[in-house]
């Protein structure tokens, strides 16, 4: 029975039960690390290890010669093995009616002729594709994320060799031709932003059969993904990719961001060694990426910063911002200046407050400094006349996130928050939090200040999914692509 | 006896005697802080504390009505006190034969006429700032680092209310138009990167008498100083600017990063509210940076993260590289793609390898993935091959690096470190360290994996002089301005 597109992806990221060939009780080996993934998380479906090397048991499995030896039905192999051996196994697969395979080895179209060689055998073997469906080779798997970590209904599908110990459910999906996204920097933005969540990580290599378009195709139709971050080497099926994109653009809770790797010359030359992907011309590139109407990262930092943005965005149900204006509070004149240029640069702007805005403001603020006619709020003086008057700094800040967010013409606040111990009256998180967290109207936080205590306050306003940005060009940016996909959106 | 300009900013900058007028014993005032800042930081010259209504003593410093009660010399005056009480405090101190006020107190030209009058009235009082020299108004003081806070000689000269306890001297200048980026900002990256050390802080605010001018001229001369970090909302005199700027590009040991707030018709409105400047043309202001020939910073971020690379660069007397040829050793052939669409947008490439350098690396790779040909170096098949050996993997580190480094055409390295506490023998980050830091060529990091681990490695890089970036396009920018101010230079 041969299993639409959806139906397939829908068995690799949620199977009732895996295979590992390849699994290992040597704890430097990758097997030994997917076993590990699979058993330490809760995976629910049924695990078999296989290595006809191997003795005995690992987490109270017993290991198997060959797939052939399991008794139960097997849905997905993940292959852990050179690559050598992958033809031999493959047929043992198909034999046992194993619906699809993760082959995580390299040594295929990236090393020239004797990789392709070892391709051609596969297509053979699967009688293109048909017998069995794979994903990768030369990848690090697929994860699915069902249960936070530090829950009770700790759940996790991590068939990748990377240390998968802290997770978070989310409503991200990522779409990865580069394995270290998928796991190395996976692992480290889980574990920097440990609110952060994701649900599915899909690592997808070279692509021999299953691409982005059928990941894709999945994705959009879950209702789990509000996200989806793809990095790509190249385009499977450009026509097709357009056509997904677009389909999300009427989509109002879901929003695509990509990283086309190897769009410059030296990057081809890079690709081709790395996926075997093979060059194609820049501009045409460019202009797949401007059809497809999606939001575009120009780095692996950037992909990921944008896709928490988004992330936080849905899940807090924020509006998107239509016109980009934003006000902008802040206790220096500097950073209202560099953030106005950036602004501007963004295409974002600090309107004209209303009246009505403006003389609330004017009330707390001193005769010999009133505030600006337009959205950029130097607070400081406002804090100077308080503390003059014996009146507490949090009800001047109250105050003024009032009064911006219920300003009509205002979408969105950025805010520079002082960082220091012996400040934290002056600049109290929690009251800030209290504020802004159940406005619709998104806010972005800038921090300076003693490190140890910017850290402190950028765990609480995570905890809050109030994202901060380590500079105010990343601040602003972030709220630009929020404009951006709200004039993308049909 | 009227002092040159350059004499009168050591004055400024080494006084050996200060009054703080406006010393307050309240702990949430900033004259209270300042006192704190110059006590508790050894600051060797001699101290008053100036306040009317202050009773009694502060640090066993006895509190003084008026500057005129002091006995000694006074050099400085540090004006912590309401815009409206200094033109009288002023005339006391030229009576007094004061040399120089640093004056912190806003409320200026920035907030229109009234203060403008308080300007022509202080003009007026000093005769044209003949009788006594202005740092400010509207500034953060100066400081001055004179020996670490850790060490025997811990000794610092800060002249704001920011809190300045841990910090490190070294090779770099700030002259600023924002207090923010002396104060909030510079506590931030001093906590942030303990190893980066610096020597100057300038807070210029509205320079109403002194300028970026006197201050560049000062840090020209200073031996002690490297860099220079300059955040501007206007030029006071943009013609001598260029000349000074065009000297320093005949001084090997020394760069000038700039920032330019104001830029935009937007930014422009934000300076009038903050020091007071006037609007400019934004393309003359775009000829007068370009001629100047100086690294141009975008944001604050970039501003002490260009000055942070190049000081180390000096610390560490690297050799600037001319060509831009760049080798990365990563575990990613995805971050080498993405890196070679970097360094290709700026202006870098990965050179092709000698055959010396390319037929070493062969000896350490598998024959089924031999190394590319050009400088990008995926060393993960290299580390597979070394475990199925026995090989311990720092041998092949040591082995790839010591091939790089001797490279005569490659000019320096990036680094890719996969931090993991279970992974630590794979990434034995002292051992890299032990590879590279002796080397004349600059090697930059990017650092992904656990968050924690990230930090520890960061750490330890940073105690080395070895800088990591938070992005792969960070990294490839902070090496860019390595090679164009290489080509900058005379």
């Amino acid at each position: 029975m041969l299993l639409v597109n959806t139906d397939i992806i829908d068995v690799f990221l949620h199977p009732k039960s895996v295979a590992v060939i390849g699994a290992s009780k040597k704890l430097i080996k990758g097997g030994f690390r997917i076993a590990t993934n699979l058993i330490t998380n809760n995976f629910k479906g049924k695990v078999h290890l296989i290595n006809p090397n191997a003795e005995g048991k690992l987490y109270n499995l017993e290991f198997k010669k060959s797939i052939l030896d399991v008794e139960d039905d097997v849905e997905i192999a993940i292959f852990y093995v050179p690559n050598r051996f992958i033809p031999d196994i493959l047929k043992d697969c198909i034999k046992k009616g194993v619906k699809g395979a993760i082959i995580e080895a390299s040594g295929f179209e990236e090393v020239g002729e004797k990789g392709i060689e070892l391709k051609n055998k596969i297509i053979e073997i699967t009688e293109n594709f048909s017998k069995i469906r794979i994903v990768g080779p030369n990848c690090m798997g697929l994860s699915t994320i069902d249960g936070d970590s530090d829950g009770e209904e700790r759940e996790g599908f991590f068939s990748g060799f990377g240390v998968f110990n802290n997770f978070k459910r989310g409503n991200i999906a990522i779409i990865s031709q580069s394995g270290m996204l998928n796991g190395g920097y996976l692992m480290h933005v889980m574990t920097k932003y440990p609110n952060l969540g994701f649900r599915y990580a899909c690592s997808i290599g070279n692509k021999m059969d299953l691409s982005e378009i059928e990941f894709l195709e999945y994705l959009i139709k879950d209702n789990t993904v509000n996200v989806i971050a793809i990095y790509l080497e190249s385009f499977k099926n450009s026509r097709k990719f357009i056509e997904l994109c677009r389909k999300v653009r009427s989509m109002p809770n879901k929003t695509i961001i990509l990283l086309r790797g190897g769009i410059t010359p030296q990057g081809q030359k890079a690709t081709l060694s790395h996926t075997g992907s093979l060059a194609e011309n820049s501009r045409l590139i460019k202009g797949i990426i401007k059809q497809s109407g999606v939001i575009y990262a120009n780095s692996f930092y950037e992909l990921f910063q944008f896709a928490r943005t988004f992330s936080i965005i849905y899940e807090t149900g924020k509006i998107l911002p239509k016109k980009g204006n934003v006000s902008f509070v802040a206790g220096s004149g500097g950073a209202g200046t560099i953030t106005a240029d950036l602004t501007m640069k963004y295409g974002l702007n600090y309107p004209i407050l209303g009246n009505k805005a403006y003389d609330a403001l004017v009330d707390v603020f001193p005769d010999w400094m009133p505030p600006n006619r337009f959205a950029f709020i130097d607070i400081w003086p406002a804090m100077e006349k308080a503390m003059m008057n014996q009146v507490r700094p949090d009800v001047v800040t109250t105050h003024v996130y009032k009064t911006l967010l219920s300003e009509p013409n205002i979408e969105g606040i950025f805010n520079m928050m002082f960082c220091s111990r012996q400040f934290r009256a002056m600049n109290d998180v929690d009251q800030i939090i209290d504020n802004v967290k159940h406005s619709s109207k998104p806010t972005f936080f800038w921090l300076v200040g003693e490190d140890k205590e910017v850290r402190r306050v950028s765990k609480l306003l995570g905890k809050h999914n109030l994202p901060d940005f380590p500079s105010l060009e990343e601040m602003v940016k972030n709220f630009s692509i929020l404009v951006q996909e709200s004039n993308n959106k049909f």
